[in-house]
């Protein structure tokens, strides 16, 4: 009998329909059984109807169930995955809207070093709150399991569940691939290289940055001087109609000349209040469509999530063309699988990871999570060397970070809401005290934040 | 033959007229020679005529020389009193203007936990480059010396100093004495309180107020609750006309009632912006000047500081009246001279001092500048008990003044204008990126600021 996988909050169908997928292409993991949980049953039947079928059509060996109840999935498991999102894309853009009525561009939780729109943190009361049962669930059901928190905010919950359970938490991201997309620019080959890219969740830098052995920084520093320009004009035609392309705005190139490194994936969406002061700054830094994070890039994004939803249900009623038809026959480069694999079947690997620095990031504190590539194996990450940032990242990009993950925790773990009102008083868009009462009166007088509103009285 | 002790920036008559004042009333530091140094010869002067009359007035057997030779004044020390202000006054209210101009209320030096006019940190520039000069002369010519680092930033410098020189630096300031404010507000004698305040300099918490043993925190909950608003109707009066009442201002109150203890001193003065918005919010806080550090009340400060000047000046033209006759015969209660005679007499006494933190806030990094009270003897600081303050104090006043804290410094070793833009870049009263260069662009256009403007290039 293989390991049993739980994987809570499994409905994400675009999330779990590519990790069915590479599970099936994952022989080791062969005679697993995967408990599929997620609270809305009609998604959750939907999935594991893709995950019977999808395994059979590749006739692997591996068996799904569906649970809506929580415990029951995460009994004695090997592997608990979290993936839930509590409230939902639409409960977000409640608050979204609220915020921006007050005076809030984008809402009261986009703040510098966190732009990213469903990366949910002082106004993740209930995500944290589910993040945190899930974990107590583990910790009286499965205590020995591994536990992969994937679903936001990485930085927030891995440090919270470090800090408060003795569980075995690993956090996972897939930004420091974008890495690639540096090199592919220049015209690498991408699997040519070797990178490292470290830092917290969603403000890693490339510290790294090889071909052959070789450093290509100062190349890379001679491209964007002499050659950014002429890539910028395709770039920004694309951007216009595409708002997935950060990596290589014009943040990234503004960011690497102030830090000296180059910031991968999310970092670059999220960055200081001067590239998201409103619409007009948006733009001129991501491109005709203000990026990833503006109201028309995060709409684009929303709508392309619930048509690939539709596209997963469409080929499930279509019972004759394979299912197969619509994925690659190769293991898609999502890091989450072969990160299972590492763990269940000790395969030593090295994996780009979030865990609680003990020694990872020598500058940072101890009790925070790091994202950082780590060895993998059977008995969990092992640190490779000890790295260190320079002052200058350090200072400016990861401490005020940990200073807005220190002030969610607390918002989350303590009664009352002065944390609030803090929170807003250190926000460049308040002008005054009345705006703060007003928006977060407003915020927790939505119907579905009652509970929230209990514990910020 | 006594001790040498070398005071640098002597030239401050309100403060070293009252350090002779208490130097002539403290018998065990008889014999010692005292070296006054400025590079204003008039001030100098000034001081060194008043120290000898005042001394032969007191009877008290100690040598005092002036010199504008720095070396010549630190030269085999035993103690060093760094108390010089690099530009003036004069300066930094230039500055401030240009700021102004530019939308910056009070500089854009002035942000959350630093509101205290005379404190100069991001615009400290040529402040800590005569610090670490003046600490660079002390290690070639007086290496084993003691080092007090008394004008602002006391912080900042301090952790500079700790972090980049081998001396051995006690930083003071005598903002943690308005404890007995408290006190003496609810009707204690303040001589029966055993008091404790600790923190970050400018950021101090009453974490001990007691009475013959007996925890007077309830009562102060009680008297608050219950009395406060009957004291506030005298000292509002008192208040608009005197600005230095910020101890038991509203803020006090709204700080208490938010962080769950009493902030002591200046840390009243600098909070949050919500306090600082504009002349609005700071009368509302502070009362009908503003308080300390609105235009008024800095403007009243600097005027009774000029005054206290002309004062000493004509004591010294008085040739009939003595000197004594404008000085109370006691000890006045500023630390400095206290704290000497522990050091260089081996007095094993208990002292608030600013050092280096070794562990003596547990849950702050050691690498900054912690003040606690400590016992000072011969030998140095030696810690009394480990001490931690409340997560909603650590994550919400001190991490965001360290932040602060660690940009002064890099600003300042590092160059390159990238920092001020970040700077600025996370301030509330930034609106947008053009406000940012031209507000740099007019300070450092300053004649004076060329040299910053160099190393800010």
């Amino acid at each position: 009998m293989g390991p049993k996988i739980s994987i809570i909050g499994a409905g994400s169908l675009f999330w779990s329909s590519n990790l069915v997928h590479d599970l099936c292409l994952t022989p080791d993991l062969e005679g697993s059984a995967v408990s599929l949980m997620d609270i809305n049953e009609e998604r959750l039947r939907t999935i594991v109807n893709f995950a019977r079928r999808y395994s059979s059509e590749r006739k692997f060996n591996i068996k799904f169930e569906a649970t809506t109840d929580r415990k029951e999935s995460i009994k004695d498991a090997d592997l608990v995955i979290n993936v839930a999102m509590a409230g939902g894309h639409d409960y977000y853009e409640r608050m979204r809207k609220i915020s921006e009525f007050h005076g809030y561009y984008r809402g009261i939780n986009s703040v510098e070093w966190n732009m990213v729109s469903d990366y949910h943190t002082i106004w993740g009361y209930y995500q944290f709150k589910l993040a945190l049962e899930i974990a107590r669930d583990v910790e009286s059901l499965s205590p020995d399991s591994w536990f992969l928190q994937l679903s936001n905010p990485v930085f927030e919950l891995v440090t919270l569940l470090g800090r408060e359970t003795r569980l075995k938490i690993i956090g996972i991201c897939h930004g420091h691939r974008d890495s690639r997309e540096v090199a592919n620019a220049m015209g690498f080959d991408e699997r040519e290289m070797e990178t490292e890219s470290i830092g917290l969740n969603h403000t890693i830098w490339l510290t790294e940055f090889k071909r052959n052995g070789e450093d290509k920084y100062p190349e890379l520093r001679e491209w964007i001087d002499s050659k950014y320009e002429r890539f910028y004009k395709d770039w920004s035609v694309l951007a216009s109609t595409i708002p997935f392309l950060s990596q290589m705005s014009p943040v990234m190139v503004d960011m690497y000349n102030k830090f000296g490194l180059v910031p991968i994936g999310d970092t670059v969406r999220s960055g200081m209040w001067k590239n998201h002061r409103n619409i007009q700054t948006k733009k001129k830094w991501y491109g005709g469509m203000g990026g990833f994070d503006s109201r028309l890039g995060w709409n684009y994004y929303l709508k392309k999530e619930k048509s690939i939803l539709e596209d997963v249900r469409n080929s499930l009623r279509d019972t004759i063309t394979p299912l197969s038809n619509s994925f690659s026959s190769e293991i898609s480069d999502e890091p989450v699988v072969p990160i299972m694999d590492s763990l269940l079947n000790n395969k030593r690997i090295v994996h780009q990871v979030n865990v609680i620095n003990s020694g990872f990031l020598g500058h940072l504190p101890r009790n925070v999570a790091v994202e950082t590539p780590a060895y993998v194996d059977g008995k969990g990450v092992h640190q490779i060397t000890e790295k260190n940032l320079p002052a200058r990242i350090v200072n400016f990009s990861l401490l005020p970070r940990i200073l807005r993950m220190e002030w969610a925790i607390e918002a989350f773990l303590e009664d009352g809401r002065q944390v609030l009102e803090m929170w807003l008083n250190a926000d460049p868009r308040t002008r005054n005290s009345k705006q703060v009462e007003n928006v977060i009166d407003a915020l927790l007088g939505l119907p579905e934040n009652e509970e929230m509103a209990r514990h910020f009285r």
